[in-house]
């Protein structure tokens, strides 16, 4: 038996549970073979400029080649100067709540939204402020009603537009005109969660937010955690030239140089290879595949008069309203005792609303576990409904 | 002519500039053929377990080979549980300040310190206050005097304790367990910047601060950046368990899994298979070359009637006294304009002091290169005393 102190990911899988809370892709997804090519043709050019401390906003190689795969995956240019290298979207925002943000300051947030945000604002001493979402995302009048009722502006806006989690709606492109015109006219800074943005599998995805950048009123964090691998710890943040000051001018990397160069350069090996957008086109059809059997098996398998949802077109969730009285917090103990898991819709809600709602993830396991998992939760609903 | 925005490193090679402050390895220094065997040999064994998020204190394997490293190096026993792992150093100090202490805090820092360092402790809205030093290292009756003066005792004490930066001075054993005394008696944490602790070429290191940590007030940051490339970003944080937990639980890790996951793999195959034990041998006997180099560069060119110094027994720099009446951050004005550098006291000390010394690295340039350079600061101070 594996010495849990051994472990290597931060989830181990388990024969006993099927937890569909997991917001990861499984080991069988991953690009194995690719990154082994890739890692094993970046070796071999042994570079010793990768091994000593990196330019503060990363390798100017690198974020050509990150702009210029950005310009075909978003379908408008991308400069390298937009960008700024960070060690994935979670550092990112560390960092964003360091260099731009006082403690004690407002921000708002999506009323849904990702949980595990949440603590790195709390981490940072800020009060987070949902703003209410509905099916084309975040509301931008009550945005603006929030706006007016405050006696200052708020420092951030965090959002998550395209494939949100836990929602898996896009916000439409008008929205975001409105969001950052709002920016601008209140004086506070868009951070754009981007994970999704090139996740997307059916139907027209919206623009991605970096196209506003010019304003130096919107962030775009974005990162190969899920177009890739998460093991890599790559990110960026794409922005204009006054905010982008702050991070180059930062302490961490005036001490550290780049925040992980020796990785950015086997990576823009993958990009400059064509590797990355190949695997990316391989994973959007792997994923949807995995999409349309969730959706399949909660159509066969779940209560359907009490339980509703709209299909996504992209990501990694699906999200569901279930009848007013059950308790998805009470629930998932149960479904727990079953082996079976999922996120409980107040996880995801900054007021701990939303009771009734629950998140499904489809990527982190087999595709004959994920419609067990499904049919199993559809089991336990039927019996509450 | 290399375009400025394609630049890969933090700090370029220039022909008409000889700058003895940076405290970087030469790129002919980095374990370039090591680093491709093991990039291979890693790749080779596509374990996709590296690709994924990694378990939140980093993979045990890897905590492992890191334990039995120390163990090794440092000559007391470490076990895999008393590791975090991190990005490097400063990363560490980052998370240090946001996990561990409230914004207005008030810290101890040594009077002459990594001035680097003091600019991510303002970013977290610290006050360092300075604490003063001898050619042992930090006064353990100094801090006992500002401790008993305090009302509240700090959060941090931060320290260097072994071939400080930028003094190279070692604290003794004694001053050690002094320093760890007060911090339980007062109770404040110790941040002990381990980064040169391995790099000792001559005469006795002092017992690594780690061999402390169990009564949990005391964190010992390590890192491969000066025992093997800055450009891996991998580093450590080992400490009690009470400390530990802290990290564990952080919102960073939660959201991003171990910080950098794939490299940790990368650098476990280079730890089990001896490369980092016979690379860091190696690597202590170049640097000790240099040193010695620039010793002799020093006393054959320098105006030694009025300068002095103690030659270092390890890690990267020489601190050197000139007379009082030269202020060094005018004279490196003047060695610019030569093209030459090195770095002024004043910017290693919290209270802005030590106008009259200086810091030369040897590591970064040719043999030549050094030699050339501390030459000609030589002949400068000869001008001027």
């Amino acid at each position: 038996m594996l010495n849990p102190n051994l472990q290597t990911t931060q989830i181990a899988y388990s024969d006993d549970m099927i937890n569909l809370a997991v917001g990861q892709p499984a080991l069988s997804i991953l690009p194995t073979e690719m990154m082994s090519q890739a890692a094993i043709a970046f070796a071999q050019q042994k570079n010793p400029e990768y091994l000593n401390y990196g330019k503060e906003e990363g390798d100017g190689h690198f974020r050509q080649a990150l702009a210029n795969f950005l310009t075909e995956q978003y379908g408008f240019p991308s400069a390298l100067d937009e960008f700024f290298v960070t060690a994935g979207t979670s550092q990112s925002l560390m960092l964003i709540c360091t260099l731009m943000t006082q403690p004690g300051d407002t921000i708002l947030v999506e009323e849904l939204t990702y949980f595990l945000a949440l603590n790195l604002f709390k981490e940072h001493h800020l009060n987070a402020i949902p703003v209410s979402m509905d099916e084309n995302g975040l509301d931008p009048d009550a945005l603006e009603k929030i706006l007016k009722q405050m006696g200052k502006p708020p420092t951030l806006l965090y959002i998550i537009p395209s494939y949100q989690n836990p929602t898996t709606v896009n916000l439409s492109n008008e929205r975001r005109q409105k969001v950052v015109d709002l920016s601008q006219q209140y004086g506070f800074t868009v951070v754009s969660d981007d994970v999704y943005q090139m996740l997307g599998y059916e139907g027209e995805t919206p623009t991605a937010i970096a196209k506003h950048i010019a304003g130096d009123s919107v962030i775009s964090a974005g990162t190969f955690s899920k177009i890739l691998a998460p093991g890599v710890r790559l990110g960026w943040i794409q922005a204009g030239p006054e905010i982008l000051k702050k991070f180059r001018k930062s302490g961490l990397v005036a001490s550290s140089g780049s925040l992980n160069h020796y990785m950015s350069g086997q990576i823009r090996l993958a990009l400059e290879q064509g590797m990355q957008t190949a695997y990316l086109q391989e994973l959007k059809q792997v994923l949807n595949h995995r999409l349309n059997l969730m959706d399949r098996t909660i159509q066969d398998h779940f209560p359907l008069e009490t339980v509703s949802y709209t299909k996504p077109e992209g990501g990694y969730f699906f999200w569901l309203r279930l009848p007013e009285h059950i308790d998805t917090c009470v629930l998932r103990k149960e479904a727990v005792q079953r082996g079976l898991g999922f996120t409980a819709g107040p996880l995801c809600s900054p007021s701990g609303q939303h009771q009734n709602f629950m998140r499904l993830c489809f990527t982190f396991y087999t595709e004959d576990e994920v419609v067990d998992g499904v049919k199993r939760i559809g089991e336990l609903l039927k019996e509450k409904v």
